[in-house]
């Protein structure tokens, strides 16, 4: 059963040095948000249980609720078939988003449109 | 309210055009893989119903389960708030992963090893 393999880490980070990072809700499963990590964050994630990312924008390395408090509380790592991608489970402190909504992802497409998710 | 926003679909694709694309089932939220988007592979998801793909290491469009059937399904694309990440919520058709695994997620991180994620 290959559920069952038991291997070594050695995330494939891209081209970029990056790792794509999905940080979900432990308690509900809901997609909060995603972003990326290098080497950096990963290792100050592991580190300190609260997730840190790496700015593609800034270039640099982002403690997610740093300036809003909003952390991200990480519980656990799950880690894809290829390693070159993570998902967070984690217990959030107050809403994900910059904008104030729980989720990043609290809007669908509708047409050429955005709508409101139902949560 | 930010979460009543109601806005135009203006996908962010970054530099090397593409989007990151979250597939979740949609039954349990369950996180099945992650993937990239180009253009062609979100018009095509749109206009099939069907997962669709960009290949980094192949450089090619690639319809999920073209090969081995296990498509996914898409019942409703999320988008997140700066429009460079979308969840795919999906019907899986069987197992997700190349591996036979439901999900590609199915080991998490314990120390330097992985090991079998509870179901």
């Amino acid at each position: 059963m290959e559920n069952t393999l038991i291997d070594r880490f050695e995330p494939k980070f891209d081209s970029s040095g990056l790792l794509t990072a999905v940080a979900v809700d432990s308690a509900s499963g809901a997609v909060r948000m995603v972003a990326f990590m290098d080497r950096e964050a990963l290792a100050k994630t592991r580190e300190t249980g609260l997730a840190h990312f790496h700015s593609r924008s800034r270039g640099a390395l982002w403690l997610k609720g740093e300036t809003s408090g909003n952390t991200l509380q990480v519980e656990e790592i799950l880690v894809d078939c290829d390693q070159d991608a993570v998902v967070l489970r984690c217990r959030p402190q107050g809403p994900t988003c910059h904008t104030g909504a729980e989720s990043c992802f609290f809007r669908k497409l509708d047409g050429d449109r955005l709508i409101p998710a139902e949560d």
